[in-house]
Order: C-alpha cells, then structure tokens, then sequence
C-alpha cells in the first residue's frame, strides 16, 4: 500500500509537515518521498509541475490520484485508510465540531504566522511598512493568546479538540512548532508550552521531525518579545 | 431537528453563503437565522462574541456545539445529518480526492479574490501601492485561468468534482458568484461563466442567493478586465 503513496516535500513546512504526521499515524511507513530544496526552487522543478500546476510542496499521490492540497491529502487519507493505525475524525459530535473549527481556525493561525516570519520574503522592499508589519505582530499575538487560552480551558494533557489526538493536532501542530523554533516565550504562552511538549514525544511527530531543524537545533528568535 | 440550528450572517459573504447552501442540501430548511450587517458593524456585537471570540460570520450553533469557520460547519453538518439530503462527501477515490483538492484550492481562490476587491478596505491608505494591487490582480487572473481550465478539462455541465455536486461546490461556488457579481466576463473564462450558469439553477443555491444581490441585480465592475 505504502509503495503506491509518492510524497514531494520541503523541510520545516508546515504543510509538507502535516501529510509526513497523517502517514505516520496511518501507518503508511515506506511511502516513496523526494526532499525538494525550496532555496534551490525545486518546487518549481518540471517533477513538481507535472503533479502540482500550482509548483508548491506538498505534492502528493497515491497511485493515479493526485491531491496536493495538504489538509485535503490528510483528509483523502483517513478516508481511505480508515481502518489502518489512528482514527483521526473524532465520533462524539461535540468533540467533532472542536476537531473541525480548530483545523480551520489553524489556517487563519497559519497565515497570522508567515505574515510576520516571512513579512520580508512576501513584501517587495518598497512595499513593506513598519506600521505593516507591527500590525502584523499585534495580530500574531492575539492569534497566539487565543489558542493559549483554548489549550487552558481545555485543561493540561490536552489535545486541541479534547482528549483525543486528531486531525485538529495534524494540521495545527506544525504550526505550533514553528511559532517555538521561531523563538516563542513558553513563559509567555504556557498552555501552548506544554501542549508543544506533549505533541514532541508523540512517535509520528518524532518520525517526522524537520530533518533541517535537528542539524542545526538553533531556531530564529524573532518572535521572541511576541 | 432544523430548530436546534442557528446562523447568524451577513449577506453577499461566501463563507456565509457557503454554510446556507450546506443546510439546504441536507434539507434542513426551517433553522433558526439572523441576518446581521456588516456595515453596522453587528459581526461584532455582544450576540457574535458570545458564540465566536473572533467575531465573525457565520457564526453558527446546533444544540449547545458552535462549530464557526464555514468549511468546519459545513464538514459538520455533513458527518451529523449524513443519511439526509444531498450526500456532499464522494465515496469514489479519485472523485474524492478531487472533491478535496479543489474544496482547499478554493480557499486560495478566495483569498486572491479578496486581495483584489478588498485591497483598499484591507489595507490603510498610507500603504497602498499601485504596484501590489497589480500583482494581486495579475495573481487572480492566473487563478480564474487555472479554474476556467479545471472546468474545461472535466467537460460541460460538470461540477467541480465531476459529475455529482459535492462539498468542492458547496464551498467554491459562492467564490465563482462573487466574480461574476464583481464584472468577470463569462466571454474570457468561458467555463467559469457556465459553471456559474449551471449551479445557479440548483435549488439550494437558488434559496440561499445573496438578498441584497436581488435587490439590486447591477454589481461591481472590478473584475471587468481582469
């Protein structure tokens, strides 16, 4: 099954990320992958374009079946390999409805963070503004604030839409990762701190971990006074 | 069982209309609604904040489970009152896979969209650049050229899936209205212009149409020459 399954990633993308996390917890170890080097823009590769006319990562097939959107490939996933390794769509209703807001709310989370990390890399120079990019901070933090207060009144242990790890979890987590190797408090933000703590030991996280972050440990720090 | 659901909205808004169209499809016609004003400023108002801390629309509860963000909702709605109505997820894998790859595409689309006729709403005066609001229309025609081109290829008097209305169109389709309401000439992106056609027949979409869309049928030109 795995042999059918072909991954073109990038290293610390969150949502390459979030398909590596979905073929762990399905058990889909052995899957075909290529690591694609964004610096040297092989997301623009002809290998890339033929999958994806968009010439992003992921890309991704199964057999014949191409579905590179990554929340969509996560969800391709636990439709078709429903039986096999985690069950990531929760069955309660109340803890469903948690499950899908939380994934959605996670672009919006998503999107708060590259408009800061990557404010320069977006915005061409006589186009970027402090007054931009302090907004953008501002609201970087109230996005941050509001999922800190989700994981409290969740109470310790969590995970994002209650006791169970979900797909909330698979799409969010690499994010949360990232706001960390960026230089987030956990003095700051408690309730993500030990949230990212708790998700780090999980086995699919841990077989997943961006190849680039364990070479050089050291992350960024600008989001540090965040 | 309708009587447990309420919506709060605002008119021409496609997250809105997408979640409407979810609760006609499944044929649940008769939930509770309130329509709020954008202009007033109501998507802010004590009512708003109590179901959704962002302070948006839709905000939608059924029973005492609050599930906002509109692909969420319409994930929600499907799984609970799966038996009823249209079946909005595809068994088939390809079509599936289709189904999802385009439902997260069209966020894409919609963001394109709105980088274009909300630019000067979204960003401060001092900082607009003729040159960015350029590229973000050159972005959104390479966008409408890529969904002209999905169309064409699946043949007319297809959905976006294929040939069975699904999820993708529940929440893609209120994207393609906007453009057309916004000037988009049906004579550039031909495939888009009877994609648009076709689906506003369909009775859910019909029963969900933008009110002040009816009463005042002229739309914007913005998208004229795009």
């Amino acid at each position: 099954m795995a042999q059918d399954l072909t991954l073109l990633w990038g290293t610390g993308s969150p949502p390459c990320w979030r398909v590596m996390i979905a073929l762990e917890e399905k058990k889909l170890q052995g899957y075909n992958h290529k690591l694609l080097s964004f610096d040297k823009n092989e997301h623009k590769s002809q290998e890339v374009l033929d999958i994806n006319p968009r010439g992003q990562l992921p890309s991704f097939k199964h057999g014949d079946v191409i579905v590179n959107e990554s929340y969509a490939a996560c969800f391709y996933l636990e439709s078709q390999f429903k039986s096999q390794g985690s069950k990531l769509i929760l069955d309660n209703p109340a803890e469903q409805a948690l499950m899908y807001q939380r994934m959605f709310e996670g672009l919006t989370f998503y999107e708060k963070l590259n408009a800061v990390i990557y404010y320069s890399w977006y915005v061409p120079e006589e186009e970027r503004h402090d007054s931009a990019l302090k907004r953008n901070r501002e609201a970087l933090a109230t996005e941050l604030k509001l999922w800190d207060g989700y994981l409290q009144k969740l109470g310790d242990d969590s995970y994002l839409a209650g006791r169970s790890f979900s797909l909330a979890d698979v799409t969010v987590f690499p994010t949360v990762a990232t706001v960390f190797r960026y230089g987030l408090s956990a003095e700051r933000y408690p309730h993500l701190g030990k949230y990212y703590t708790l998700l780090q030991e999980r086995p699919s996280i841990k077989a997943s971990w961006p190849p680039h972050w364990l070479e050089n440990p050291e992350g960024q720090d600008t989001l540090k006074d965040i």
